[in-house]
Formats: structure tokens, C-alpha cells, sequence
């Protein structure tokens, strides 16, 4: 239980035992007459050489193995479908709808951007640094993108940067970026809630006063999981592939080599270290 | 424009008008050719005797006028359908859900949770008096209600009404409410926003701060204006009509008479001195 007293989606880690992970793995031995060696697999898995799966009702066959296999783990893996249901079974977008996306730099949201310029929408991106911000208007092709930490007003920001109002909100932070949203939201407008990760290491809540919006704009707000959209897997990794090959998503990862240097990464990440996606090379094929 | 800087769906008060309400009509003129002389009709009219309506995008002519024509004005008319649209077209009950209805005692209230006790769900409804809680166990048939004013922490509350937690909130109040609820909601929980009454003249707006529950358990929380929904008004007509005469749903007014008793009985809706929907006889069938 976390210290909210409401169970997580994810179970606590207990110590002293393997930490878990998404990860590759191919199969080098199979009690299991669906699985045969060689097979090609991404899932939740220990951070270990070898590792013990048990729970395949969260682990999916690699169909695609031409891509590079640690996309697996990302844009074709868990991340990437969490944008994609995130984006479009949640926020159901219409061609030029106007779309701002939170934490804009991380896996989700690199994607939730580029999922919604390809759907013909209009896209800026929050982070919380000048290099993540211009990667996000380079490298990643959002309309525009801003440094929260920078901006005095984040209302005032908004409005510059929508004068015409959000339509769509892929909400991974919560707290003020919410609140002030809400203020500058259209007219049936959708929050697809993805997290809310300025919350989570708060003693003490932040309140969102701006609520009432809610009726007045008509407003949907719906949390999702990935989990909840597993069965759309097989039609993600289809569409998403044909959008690397056709370049139309860009990716980046940031990689170490051995288990050994697992710790290190890890620490790593909650110092923002990383710019692109924050992989352990344990074995190469 | 209101206090909040946001534009309200009714437009302001210009004093010296005369002021508009919900009203049943009998056409005495007409230059339209829809429209002829004894027609009866309700919608949003001036509080006068005699009144011209040019906003027939909001009137309705009357189907059933064997039932009183007062419930046009009340069960009938746009609150019957407000609660029917936030009941069953936002929150989409199924039989078995646990619900909640807040305001519970206020005409919206009471149909929303006479609607899902039609539809087989469990209701309990939250008022500010014991007078109302009364009412609302025996009058209105919800299986439990509370008198919010008299419960010392409204998590406990609803934890002791919901020992196996909420599918739906039939949201009329906001705020410390609001927070508890969402504390207490299920898997894939609704709230359908209809109003956020206890934040509207509030010089500062209290903050909810348990919104990360709409992540974890993928809650769906939209608001709704009836306005949006007066394109399902005949069959809600026909449904509401049938349930009155089976006798269904009831309904209660408290009737003053004369135009000049009008003053009074608006200002009795502020302190609560109504019981049932508040209404003046101008004139009669």
C-alpha cells in the first residue's frame, strides 16, 4: 500500500528481492508448448542474465524482429502502447484539434506528440528543461514546446500559446499544469490522465481548484492503464512499426552496457540523465 | 462574466430586465406558423404575466397535458432531463452499481436517484437537513442518505454506506465531497458532473486533492450542460410520462400564488425554506 492508503497498480518492491523490469528475452528453455527456444518475447522480467517468466499474460511474441529488439521495450513495448490508448482510445482526437502534452520528453509523451502530428493536430510539449524543450521542437517536431520551471505564470503561458484554447490534454503531471488547463480548455475537451507525477513524492496533495470547468466546457477527464488495452497490442505494433519504418516517429535511447551497470542507470533516471530512452544492454543478438 | 473570469452557460443578470425562469406558457398570439393559439408549451420565459417568446430553439410544446403542466416546469421539463442525461447518458449505469447522488434532495437529485433505483442500482443520497435525509428514505425511496452538515469526516461516511465502494457519483456539489468520493470509487468509476454548487460563491475555491485516484482506478469524470442533450427530449418525455403514471417517480412542489409572490419564493430557494420544486401559479388551466 502506498502512503495514499490506495493500493498502487503496480505491486510494492519487497527488499531483497530481484527488481523487476521491462525487458527482452529470448527464450533458452520452455515448459511451455507455445514457447520453443529462440522465441523472441518483451515483458515485465527480473534485471538479471537469465530470468524466470512466469506471467505471459503480460508478455507478448516480438513480431517485428527486424526493428532494433530494445524498441521493444519502448516505442513498439509497454510505453509506446500507453500513448497510443492514452491518445487515441481516451482522448479520441479530430484532425486539428489542439493537443498539449506534459513530462513532454519522456517515452509516453515523445510519443503521444508525435502520435497526435501525425493525426493532424496541433501540438506543444511541457518539460522541465531547455534541452528536452528544443529536442521536443527538433528532434520530436512539436509545434512548440516551453520550460515550466521558467515560465511565472502558467496560465498566461497557455493562453500565449493556445489563443484558441486546448482541446486535448495528455496529463502525465497533475497538480498546477492541471489547474491551469482547465482554465484555458475548449468546449468538450478531454484530459486523458495518464499519471500525475508531481503528486506522487508530495507530504501534502496540491489541490486543483479549477474543477468547475469541467461543467461549464463540458469537459471529459478519464484515467487510463495500459493494461486495460492489451488487446489492442497486435494492432499497435502493426501501425507503430510502419511508422518507424516510414520515419514518421523518431526515437532515442540512451544505452549502457552489462548488467553491472544497471544501478547506475537506475539512480540515473530520478536525476533526468538520460534524454532518450534508458536501456541495460545484458546481451546482444 | 463571472467572478472566476470564465463565461457561465446563462448569460448575467442585467438589472432592470425583467428576470427569466423556467415556465409553462398557453400561446394567446403567435406569428409563427408552428405555433397557434392554445398551444402549450414550456421553456425559459420572462417572470410576467404575459411574455414574448422569440427563443423557440429552447421551448418545447407540451405531449402529455393530462399530467399537471406544472411538472413541465420541473420533472417534465429541463431538470427531469438534466437528470436523465447525467444519469444515464454520462454515467451509464448498469444494474448492481453502487451510487451516490449528492444534492440529493433538490429536484436534479431526486430523480437522478429515483432513475437509478429504476435502473436496479443502489442509491444514497447526501442533503443538508435531517428534514431532507427524510425525505429522501421514505418519499424517494434511496436505500440510505446522510445530512453532510452532520458527518465529521465524509470518507468514513461514505466507507460505512459503501462498504464495497462507488460506480457512480451524480456530482452536484464539488469539493470536500468530491474528494472523498473519489477516495472511495471503483475500478472504472464515473462521476457525472453536473454541478459543483458548493464552490460558486466561495471567494477562494478549496482545492481536490485525491485526483491521482483517477488514474489507478481509470475513473471517467465529465461534466454536462442538458442544453447539449435537448435532442433526446421526446423520448425522455415519453419514459418520464410513463414513469409518473405508473407511479414510479414522484415528485413534490411547493405552489405560491400570484405574480407578485414571485420575489418571496425566490429568495426562499437561498435559505432552503423550499421543500419541493419551488414554484408560482400566474394563472391556471
Amino acid at each position: 500500500m502506498s502512503r495514499h492508503e490506495e493500493p498502487s497498480y503496480v505491486p510494492d518492491f519487497v527488499p531483497g528481492e530481484v527488481l523487476t523490469t521491462l525487458g527482452v528475452s529470448k527464450v533458452v528453455e520452455s515448459g511451455h508448448q507455445d514457447y520453443k527456444l529462440g522465441d523472441l518475447v518483451w515483458g515485465m522480467t527480473g534485471c538479471e542474465e537469465y530470468t524466470l517468466i512466469t506471467n505471459l499474460e503480460s508478455h507478448f511474441k516480438i513480431n517485428h524482429p527486424e526493428l532494433p529488439l530494445s524498441y521493444y521495450t519502448g516505442v513498439l513495448g509497454m510505453p509506446g502502447l500507453t500513448a497510443y490508448a492514452g491518445f487515441f482510445d481516451v482522448a479520441k482526437p479530430k484532425k486539428g484539434d489542439y493537443v498539449v502534452v506534459s513530462a513532454a520528453s519522456g517515452v509516453v509523451g515523445q510519443l503521444a506528440g508525435q502520435l497526435a502530428k501525425i493525426s493532424g493536430c496541433y501540438v506543444v510539449g511541457s518539460a522541465g528543461s531547455d534541452e528536452k524543450v528544443n529536442l521536443l521542437k527538433t528532434k520530436f517536431g512539436f509545434d512548440d514546446a516551453f520550460n515550466y520551471k521558467k515560465e511565472q505564470d502558467l496560465n498566461a503561458t497557455l493562453k500565449r500559446c493556445f489563443p484558441e484554447g486546448i482541446d486535448i490534454y495528455f496529463e502525465n503531471v497533475g497538480g498546477a499544469m492541471l489547474d491551469a488547463v482547465l482554465l484555458n480548455m475548449r468546449l468538450h475537451g478531454r484530459v486523458s490522465v495518464c499519471g500525475m507525477i508531481s503528486q506522487y513524492n508530495l507530504e501534502q496533495l496540491e489541490g486543483v481548484r479549477n474543477l468547475f470547468c469541467i461543467v461549464a466546457k463540458r469537459i471529459r477527464m478519464e484515467g487510463f492503464i495500459v493494461m486495460d488495452h492489451y488487446s489492442n497490442y497486435r494492432k499497435f505494433e502493426e501501425e507503430m512499426a510502419g511508422y518507424l519504418k516510414e520515419g514518421k516517429i523518431n526515437y532515442v535511447e540512451d544505452v549502457t552496457e552489462g548488467i553491472e551497470s544497471f544501478p547506475t542507470a537506475l539512480i540515473g533516471l530520478f536525476y533526468g540523465r538520460n534524454v532518450g530512452k534508458q536501456l541495460v544492454a545484458v546481451a546482444r543478438e
